[in-house]
This record gives structure tokens, C-alpha cells and sequence, in this order.
């Protein structure tokens, strides 16, 4: 093979030949590979959380042309280092506090080595035995875990994003309109299908509607209490007014655990409602719960009330990618019958039938066919901390928020805004030298000065807060994140990460105050 | 911590805290992993293909709850070892012939290893970086190799189901009827949608239509020539016959190595179709090609006509996962014009919304907001072979074929029967020796006795292919798999993996020989 002359000497053997990587070479990087993620691991907190680069910064410093000739791996890692890192937000960083904060535990990440390694594909029970049943188990595990009933069975999906478009199609399918089969275009008989779900829900719930054909319409958003929790109340009476209006209702989606605030919608309520509403129109309403962050937190016992009602739903989605340690990417869907999922998808082409009887082709579940062995690095987080240790860990991390709010709330210039059940803290700054635009002098007089007073020291609010964001995550010191709660920009702080102790909290509040501190004589 | 008194002095010190694995125990149990791993691909050989398992017995092999108490790394490795390992289909040995031969390879492995650590979440490109722009850059390097025009923009999904499906969603909502915010149902003013593909096409296209509410019978199969290609006519009368009947055809699925045969489709020719039936209806009609396995061998100058007329498709998706060496999942989705999906998908909440401007925020492409770093891997494995080395690969897989094709042939018994473009190789038992059944004496005389005599000796060479693919597979010496064509049940014997070398194959021909023969016997 003719190889570029620079590198002939450091190339594998198995480099040069029609094979792959040669077991003593892999051996050799996988060594530094190890070290590699030990020294990144061990050093991260070093880094700035969120890298310092420019649009198009990383990939203009690679090669716009794919490399012609083989290239020593080494070279690969060094580039790793010098040019792929910078760009790189740190995940990992125990002041990683935007969006969720989550951990790839070391267990994790050699189960996912390990599973790349066997790279088997788990479409069919007989294409890989032990990853179909490894992944029940586990599943199983987690379902005892959590206190739900016997009888749920489970699922890997990729993302809860997915989890939960499976679960509205198999709650479409039951809804005795034969989707499967006919479809939804051009059927005068299939009226107008409506999901029920909060203002506070994911919006995967709505990218699933568009998905399946319900639409952006088809999503009803259902108003939320003053802690953000769904309102039964609410539910019953969009339904009823909706049924009025010819709407079919197929679903409800309620959440344990919301995204901006970590809310638990009343599952037991919204679970009356529906079947209050099965029990007038006669046809399944399906009841799904979006537990995919917050699910996890019932694995402690004195937050097992997060999950009451659950057992009453038809699927239930909880990530062991967020809150359990397991790397990215691993949601667990549980369906109380898979037979809605298989009703909805099983499809079996010619090449894929096999002479196996009674069991379990995870194929038939879904939309995706090729299905890598997530259950495996799944399986070692579980065994490697153990019940108790997983349980002392997620408590940590409720008691870590808990005593971060305390800490914001002491300072009289920040306010704790929402409740804080599980791990994320909702804050915003609102100091009193806060400086309030006095009115435009060329606008007419307002007819309610004081209300138009309320309002430029909300916006002065809003706008003070956005800085204290860019500045405090432009810090690279730590990273937060935002969301809107009652019209107000809202910061969040989400504890979670198994590298977060209570020194980084501290610095990371004393951090918000100093960033706050140095606005005062700009805003 | 209470934990198991059997253990705890085999835990790890990061173990017994709130944290994660500690650095030191991760380098020891790393290493330990990457041993693992060398020594399983080094000995994969030696293992039975298929395992000698029944169902259920793996998972009844392991404890049915969870454990209470953390448990030495160690202990799960060795249950790995006795416990797992004799449930797992071996996709790594040489001779795994079913289905797709892939391979995870050494720098592939890797890459999974270092993404998992890394951990990072890509859905925003503020998220990391590193991660879009890497995505971006080998996805366009991966265009230059299959020499296509410059302007597709590409996507790592998961599996080409779901490329497939992001795809029709964008052709969907190109077909002008808002389905994204106003859905399919209750639409009077929504005809029956329609989308074409050929009754070889991948089952993936009918998961798709099912999941995007355009049912199965919104999906048209059309007729194959000889060859299982295909007909380009065929494919134009039936678009305008649904015309007639007022169904709206919205895409049209071209394959590039169809999973029965790798037979490839006339791209170019399905496009003139397309074309004139745009010029006549006056709206879109998507074209995507489906090369989830095929579109690869692109990659060879002298293979690239299988690409021909992809230049003019709107979406194209190939698996690095299934002929290019990186372990699953990794699915390469080009488009282009990706606003076709971001159109479709883009719901921007709250709290990911961010000051970003002139970047890429993948999760606004698709379903899935949660998306793992696979351009890592995908990135080690181009740079590892280089272009000419995974070209050098790929036309040996495709040259082997070539030769087990002309052994098998060479055997009077065994016939090919379907051209082998790829590395797919259809054949069948069909030797003179075959013991015909006698017309059952019960039954009322034929009309016409030799087409009888015709269809008997057919159910007897299936009923002998299907045992001959049992005994072959039984042996645990090589895995095989079958497809139906032209209502015969034929054998499938794929190349593709970089372990699978001449001698494999001769191995395995001889061993088909070797059942057939003891098939003469009993058959």
C-alpha cells in the first residue's frame, strides 16, 4: 500500500494490511486511551466548563479534505487534545450546572467500551440472546428500584424524545383508528386527535405529535398550578370542552420532574381523569409519564411519593443517561402491555423471521431495527453502586439543591422562585439598587403609572439577570442555565453530577454574587 | 456505608463514597477492560458464532432484583465471562455471514470509549462545540469519499430507520400542507398521501410511514425487473394511476443495495420520474435513497455508478455502522436542504434557546434532542484507514464475494441466484438428488400434472435449504441468514467484516458442501 512517507514507521501493522487494528496495537492505544480519559476525568475541573471558541473555530482548524492515506493514531489523539478539546463543554465539570447535570460513570463508560467492543446488534433475540435478556433484567431491576409494579416490561430507547414518540404511537394505535394499517391522511372517519399535556412539559412531547402526524394542534397544553404542576382540574375541563368540539382525545402526558422546574404533576389525579374520561367516550385514553429526568428519584425512599399513581399509566420514561450515572444515550420505557407497541410496529420482512418461539424481539417495539447493547454498561452502574449506593448518591444530590437555595435565599438581592423537590434550583437576582428606567419622555403618559413602573423594572429585571448569565458562565467557572417562569427570565442551577461537592456549590454561589456584585455599577 | 461484608474489602475507595468510580480504580479496571476486549477479539474465533442457548436461560443465569450492595468491579467482569459471553452472537467472528457483515473496529472501539467519557449532550451546538462541528466536518468528508456534490449537509442519526423517517417527515411537510403544526387527522382538505418504494425496499420504509401516520397503505411497493431492481416504468404508471384515483404522491424511496440481494436501484432513472411528475403536479416529491449498506462501496472509484443520480436525490443515508468499520450506531443522513428538516422539526423551548448565531443546533433536525458525540468515532475510523485503506477494504469484500460466488457455483448442487454487485451472495441447494414427494393419492388429480411435479420439488428445496441454513448455523461454525426471492427460500452469505478472510470463506463453503451432503441422506 503506498502510505504517505511521513508516517509509514508509525503506523500498526494492521494499518497496512485489509484488516482491522492489530490486538497488540489495540492494545497499545487502548492503554492510552485509559490514561487518557483517567487524566481528563481527574483534571477536568481544571478546564472551563464552557470552551472559549468562535463558530466554526474547531472545524476550521481541521483538514477541510478527508485524509488520503492511513494516519498513526497517536496523531489522531493529538489532535484530540490540541484541536477537539477546546471545543469541548464539560459535561463533566462539577460546576456543570445548565440543563441537567448528569455523570458517565467510570462502570458506564467501560460498559459502553465494552458493548462497542462485542458490537452485536440486539434487533432480534437470536442476534444477540444476552443483550435482549440482559436488557430485561436490568430493566426489571430498575422497575424494583423504583417501587412500580410487577408486570411493567421495559424497553432501551435512545432518548426519552423517542421513548415517548413510541409511546403516543402505540396510544394513537389504540385508538381503534387502524394508523397502522391506514394512516391518518385523507380518512373522513378519523376525527381530530388530541394529546393533553402541561405548559411545563418537554417539547418532546409536541416533536412527537409532529412526528406522528398529530401536529402542533394536536398537543393541548394544559395550565399549571403556582408550582408549576399540572392542573386535574384543568385537564378534565380541556377534555370535556374538547370532546364538545368533536376531538378525539388519545393521550395524556404528565410529567414527574419537569424541565425548567423539576415539578411533579399530580399522576393519581390526571390518572381519575382519565379514567373518568375512558368511562364517557368508551375507547382508550392512553397515559404516559415523562419521568425522564426526575423518574430516577424515586429509587429513594422518602421521594418514592414523585412516582405515586405512576402504576396507573399505560408507559412510563426514565433515563438512566440523566439522573443514573449511565452514559449517553439510555432511556428506559415501560410499557404496562407491549403488545400496543408490537400492535403498532411489528413488522417483520422476510430476512429478519427467524424459528425462535417465546421471546422477546425488541425489534418489534419500534421504529428503529439496529439495536446496540445499551443494557450492558446499564447493567454494570447498577452492580457497581448497588441499590443503597444509588440511592445515597441521588439523596446527596436533593439535600445539595435544598442547601444551595437556602444559601441564594439568605442574600437579600436573590430570590429562590420556584419550589425545589428534587436537584434544580430556580433563581433570579433582583436587588434593590436595581436601576429602573424612567419612562420615555416620548411616549403618551401611561394610564396606570404604577403598573408601567411594575413593568420596566421588569424588563430592568430580565435584562440584569441575562447578564448575570453571560457572565457567570463566560467565567468558564461554572455553567448555568435559564428558563422563563411567570414572564421572568429565571436562572437554574441543576445539581446532579456525581464530581459536585459542597465546596464547588459554595463557589459557584459565591461566584453569582461576585458576577452580581460587579453589576451593580453598570445596570 | 453499610455494604456486604463479602466485598468491601474488594471495593474501590470511590465506591464506598458519594462520588464516582475514583481516578486510580478507573486506569485499574480500564485496563483490565481493554485486555478484556484484545483478548475476546483476538480469540472470537474460537467461539461458536451463534450461541447454544435457550431462551430465557441467560437471564435466569443472573439474580432477578437488583443488587442492595455495591459489588467489586471485578465480580461483574467475571460474570461477564461465564455468565453473558455464552449468550452473545459473535458479530466479530470471521465467519458471521448473516444479515450485514460489519465490523466495530480497533479505533472505532476506541472513539465509543473516549465520546462516552466525554459525555457531552450535542443538541445545541453551545452544548459542545466540538461535537457539531466535528458531526459537520466528517460528514463532509464522508461526501468527498462518495464523491458527491458539494452542498448536501449531513446528520448522524442513530439507525437508518430513523434517517429514513426524518427524511419522509421532511418530505411530509414539503408537500405543503402544514402537517407539522395542523397534523393528518380530521383534514378534510388532506388527500391519501402516497409514498413509493420497491417490494425489496428495506421493512424501514413501512416503519416509517406507519410512525409518521401515513399508514402502510400510504406506502406503494412497486415491482422489481430480474434483477430486483426497481422498474423505473413501473414506478411512473403507478404514480400516475394514483393520480387518477387522487392520491398525492410525496416521495419516492430509492435503494442502493437492497437488503435481500444489495441490488441497486436505477437512481437516475427514478429521478426522471420524479421529475416529470413534479413538472405535472406542480408540488414536491421528495427523493430519498436509501444506502444504508450499499451507498458505502462509493467509496471505490470503479463501485461509484451505484451512486449514480444520487446528486439528484433530497436526502441520501449511508451507515458508517454497517460498511464502514465503526461500531453501531452511526448513521450518516445527508440532505439537501436541511431547512427541509428543520422546518419539520424545529421547537425551540425556552431553555434552549441561546444567543448563538450561525450555528448549527442539531436538535432542530430531527426528533431525538439528546444526541451522543458518534462523529468522534466516526472521525478515528477515517483517519485510522485513510481513504485509499478503507477503499483498498471495501473492493476486498466485494472481490471475495466474487470468489465465493464462482466456488459455490462450481458446485453442480448449489446454484447462485442473484447477481452479486456487493458483498451479498443468494444461493440455494438445489441438487439433482433431491427426493421429490409423490402426489398425495387423497387429493383429486392435477390439472396439470408437471406444473405440479414443479411446485412439489419447489416446497422440497425449500424444506432442504431451510434445514441445510439450520445444520450450518447449528454448527456454530458460521452464520448464514435467508430471504425469499421469487418465492424460493434462498441462503444469503455476506462479506464486509475486516476479520473475515479468503481461508474463513473456504471454511465456510466447504462446511456448506459438508452439511449438504449430510442432508443427501435424509432428504
Amino acid at each position: 500500500m503506498n502510505t504517505d512517507d511521513r508516517h509509514s514507521d508509525r503506523l500498526d501493522p494492521g494499518q497496512l494490511g485489509l484488516g482491522d487494528m492489530d490486538p497488540e496495537s489495540f492494545r497499545e492505544h487502548g492503554h492510552a486511551v485509559i490514561d487518557w480519559i483517567a487524566d481528563y476525568l481527574e483534571g477536568v475541573e481544571d478546564r472551563p466548563v464552557r470552551p472559549r471558541v468562535a463558530p466554526g473555530e474547531v472545524r476550521g482548524s481541521l483538514p477541510a479534505a478527508p485524509p488520503e492515506h492511513p494516519e498513526p493514531f497517536a496523531d489522531a489523539m493529538r489532535d484530540l487534545d490540541e484541536l477537539v478539546m477546546p471545543g469541548i463543554t464539560h459535561w463533566n465539570h462539577p460546576s456543570f450546572h445548565a440543563y441537567f447535570a448528569i455523570t458517565g460513570s467510570g462502570p458506564g463508560i467501560l460498559g459502553e467500551a465494552l458493548a462497542a467492543a462485542l458490537n452485536v446488534n440486539g434487533m432480534l433475540w437470536s442476534t444477540s440472546p444476552s443483550a435482549t435478556e440482559l436488557e430485561e433484567l436490568v430493566l426489571d431491576w430498575l422497575r424494583q428500584l423504583l417501587g412500580l409494579r410487577d408486570g411493567w416490561r421495559g424497553i432501551i430507547a435512545d432518548t426519552a424524545s423517542m421513548s415517548t414518540m413510541l409511546a403516543l404511537a402505540a396510544a394513537r394505535e389504540r385508538s381503534g383508528l387502524d394508523v397502522r394499517q391506514r394512516g391518518l391522511a385523507g380518512r373522513p372517519d378519523v376525527p381530530m386527535l388530541r394529546v393533553y399535556t402541561s405548559e411545563h412539559a418537554h417539547s418532546s412531547v409536541e416533536k412527537a405529535a409532529i412526528a406522528l402526524g398529530l401536529g402542533r394542534d394536536g398537543v393541548r397544553l394544559i395550565e399549571v398550578d403556582e408550582r408549576y404542576r399540572m392542573r386535574a382540574d384543568a385537564l378534565a375541563e380541556a377534555v370535556r370542552e374538547d370532546m364538545r368540539f368533536g376531538y378525539r382525545p388519545i393521550a395524556i402526558v404528565a410529567t414527574v420532574g419537569t424541565t425548567s422546574t423539576t415539578s411533579v404533576d399530580p399522576v393519581a389525579a390526571i390518572a381519575d381523569v382519565r379514567d373518568e374520561v375512558v368511562a364517557e367516550l368508551g375507547h382508550d385514553v392512553w397515559l404516559h409519564v415523562d419521568g425522564a429526568y426526575g423518574g430516577m428519584v424515586g429509587i429513594c425512599e422518602e421521594m418514592r411519593w414523585v412516582l405515586e399513581g405512576v402504576d396507573r399509566a399505560d408507559s412510563f420514561v426514565t433515563n438512566p443517561h440523566k439522573w443514573l450515572f449511565t452514559p449517553i444515550d439510555c432511556s428506559a420505557l415501560f410499557v404496562a402491555d407491549p403488545t400496543a407497541l408490537t400492535q403498532a410496529f411489528a413488522l417483520v420482512a422476510e430476512y429478519l423471521t427467524t424459528e425462535d418461539e417465546g421471546v422477546t424481539d425488541y425489534m418489534d417495539w419500534g421504529v428503529q431495527l439496529g439495536r446496540r447493547f445499551r443494557a450492558l454498561k446499564l447493567w454494570l452502574v447498577l452492580r457497581y453502586f448497588g441499590a443503597e449506593g444509588l440511592a445515597t448518591r441521588l439523596r446527596e444530590h436533593v439535600a445539595q439543591a435544598q442547601r444551595v437555595a437556602a444559601r441564594l435565599e439568605a442574600n437579600e438581592d436573590l430570590r429562590v422562585v420556584a419550589p425545589v423537590p428534587m436537584s434544580t434550583v430556580c433563581f433570579l437576582a433582583d436587588p434593590g439598587w436595581l436601576a429602573v428606567p424612567e419612562p420615555d419622555p416620548d411616549s403618551p403618559p401611561p394610564d396606570d403609572p404604577a403598573a408601567a413602573a411594575v413593568v420596566r423594572r421588569g424588563v430592568a429585571r430580565d435584562e440584569l439577570n441575562r447578564e448575570l448569565l453571560r457572565r457567570i458562565n463566560g467565567s468558564g467557572a461554572a455553567l448555568l442555565s435559564h428558563t422563563v417562569l411567570d414572564g421572568r427570565y429565571v436562572l437554574r442551577l441543576a445539581t446532579g453530577s456525581l464530581r459536585t461537592t459542597d465546596d464547588h456549590l459554595e463557589r459557584t454561589c459565591a461566584l453569582i454574587e461576585h458576577e452580581l456584585a460587579g453589576l451593580r455599577g453598570v445596570a
